[in-house]
């Protein structure tokens, strides 16, 4: 992660996917606002707030290494001091893997003193393949 | 719900509620940014956006009666012109229910000039019964 401020909210994202393909707590933690009411849910987990225990869940998750998502088809809703993003990620399928799945993700960033933070990541599965590959190849150029 | 603009993310949480509780399509929809990037995810279901899809969705879904659900566990940021909610949507265990779940939702609203306005309802199953109780009462009181 560049070490200059997030300057917007998909800036941020970049980070927040960057950290995690390199499994790296400190970046990743560093893109959170400061604030005790932050929220994340990881896919079929339950709610973990603070940052405390959302440091922890990352740290047993890059255990098992790093975890690389690719985000695609974002829709937002922005103001000056808010960012909805609610995109799908992109998850390789796996040998373990008996059926098609997809991840929704919404992630909110509000802008701090510090730049564009994260307050809450709510990962959920979703059942098939996601959306068609058609609206897929628009939305990604 | 009322015909007075919700003064409040709290009053429009409330209205959205009391419209499924009472299969109230209108109302329902009513309560929804005008906006076509409006999100609704149901859980374990696949992303809606627009307000033609998530009407439908909703259509469906009271075909087969209204949805009783008492939101619990608030956790929330809010500024002047947007507020996060993420509840524990409390449901009540029916025979066909094989295992304890409960099901976590992050509702977006944004300030409009009619209102509180919902922009993005995303809702997943987590396993389990739930913060425990002592919790949930101190929060309800």
């Amino acid at each position: 992660m560049s070490t200059a401020l997030p300057m917007s909210s998909d800036e941020t994202e970049v980070a927040f996917y960057d950290a995690l393909s390199r499994a790296d707590i400190e970046a990743l933690m560093a893109l959170w606002a400061e604030d005790e009411e932050i929220i994340c849910i990881h896919p079929g987990s339950q709610r973990l707030v603070g940052h405390a225990t959302i440091r922890a869940s990352y740290e047993a998750i890059f255990e098992r290494g790093s975890v690389h998502i690719q985000p695609i088809q974002l829709h937002a809703s922005r103001n000056m001091i808010t960012a909805i993003h609610n995109i799908i990620e992109d998850v390789q399928r796996t040998p373990e893997m008996t059926q098609d799945i997809h991840i929704l993700c919404t992630n909110v960033y509000i802008k701090t003193a510090l730049g564009w933070r994260i307050v809450l990541h709510h990962a959920s599965v979703a059942p098939g393949r996601g959306p068609n590959e058609l609206f897929r190849a628009s939305m990604l150029h």
